[in-house]
């Protein structure tokens, strides 16, 4: 049994993906699984950090009030509802429809207010004094499955592209959010041509994610390295052991990538 | 003399980002080049695409419904403004802060709401036939610059940098969004290891941006391959002649990558 938090922002309740979502919980659901939802657009989630999210703290820089007020309580209530949601789940989804090669400004704006300073980063390992980041952080424990509805085809979201293989074009989710706070990033979950997706091809698309989501136990996440694990020097660079002479986003694997 | 479009992301007016949009704009200015701004907090913008931007439309797919709109003119008022300057412009500035290795989310919002289905994108060439993507598109003859204030150290965000190259990490905004609807996009501006810019530093970071603004005309922009070009096979993948036997984001150009 496991609990997820099920997100998701897509304004069309007609949509693919809230169709998808709907068929999906309820799998989940009649499986005896606990899924709680955040469904961005129907909760009127709004998407703008501002100064209303803190309460009365000091003045200083952002990331610093950020974290006095979640550390003082004085975060506004959306967001602390938000946190206790990610706090009870074992397994985060993110579904949303690919705009501009990334997610929708909704939630964006979930990652920007819900991930706070001092709750899902920001925070020291008491016995080294080091910041805990890139697989450790206030998240751990937590496995997260994007679910991605594209226009194009799969062909330009692989390795060779003209898009980007759909993990590099997620890298800011991928590794820049959900690795950063200690959660493991599964390979996402591609619906690709998904504008084509019509009532025969729905109930494949059905199938392949109820599939997915029945075998998750058995997946392993994607090895990104961890900070913790030494391969990075003081400076924050890939030592030159590992992946020697080489760049890019592959390199910040332990195996080759796929890519 | 250039027509800018200035437009940035954070909520703070005594932030390094808005402290380096005023003096910056004010050179621009002084200099004879015309500046207007979207100041996207101050203008209270709205980033969540909905329903209530397009109108009165026939109901389908949103891409469909949403060219409907751009060419049916009944899109909301504040996107049109926003497509108004974005056409008035030669040279756009794209300034925020770095979160989440991306684009803050009212910012994100600014892309999904105004770069439009039937303005920025999903043109045909009558000529051809084929969609004008990558290299062309309806925002063409425009150069972007980003300027980035990121927490992380210089070292973090290059070419073997835990975060990955700013490069890469910005991908979806320099290949998936600016390339994406015709405009040429320059190197990012980084800003790193922002939280520490001081009274002093200040002076500084605003030398080394006013110097990059005034040589922007000497500058070429990243080398992206262009669908036009041939390059990519009909199911949008780079042909085995170009960057043989190699996969990542670095295939993509046309010159080896800095990165």
């Amino acid at each position: 049994m496991h609990r997820f938090l099920w997100i998701s922002a897509h304004p069309d309740p007609q949509s693919l993906t809230a169709s998808l979502r709907r068929d999906a919980v309820k799998h989940l659901a009649d499986g005896g699984h606990e899924v709680v939802e955040s469904d961005l657009y129907a909760m009127g989630w709004d998407p703008v950090l501002s100064d209303a999210d803190l309460g009365p703290v000091e003045p200083g820089p952002l990331v610093a009030r950020q974290k006095a007020a979640t550390l003082g309580g004085t975060l506004s209530e959306d967001i602390r509802i938000e946190q206790d949601k990610l706090r009870a789940a074992d397994t985060v989804m993110l579904q949303f429809p690919l705009w501009w090669y990334g997610v929708p400004a909704i939630m964006k704006g979930w990652f920007d207010r819900v991930l706070t300073s001092g709750f899902a980063f920001w925070l020291r390992d008491p016995a080294t004094g080091r910041v805990r980041k890139y697989g450790d952080g206030g998240l751990v424990g937590r496995r997260v499955l994007t679910v991605v509805a594209a226009g194009d085809r799969e062909t330009a979201l692989g390795a060779r592209g003209i898009s980007g293989h759909v993990e590099d074009v997620l890298w800011p989710v991928l590794h820049g959010t959900v690795h950063y706070t200690g959660m493991e990033p599964l390979r996402p979950h591609l619906i690709a041509s998904s504008d084509r997706v019509d009532g025969t091809s729905y109930d494949a698309e059905r199938a392949r994610l109820v599939a997915r989501l029945d075998g998750l136990d058995g997946e392993s996440p994607i090895p990104f390295r961890t900070l913790a694990s030494g391969e990075y020097d003081e400076q924050s660079r890939l030592r030159d052991e590992h992946s020697p002479d080489r760049t890019g986003l592959a390199i910040h694997r332990t195996t080759t990538s796929p890519t």
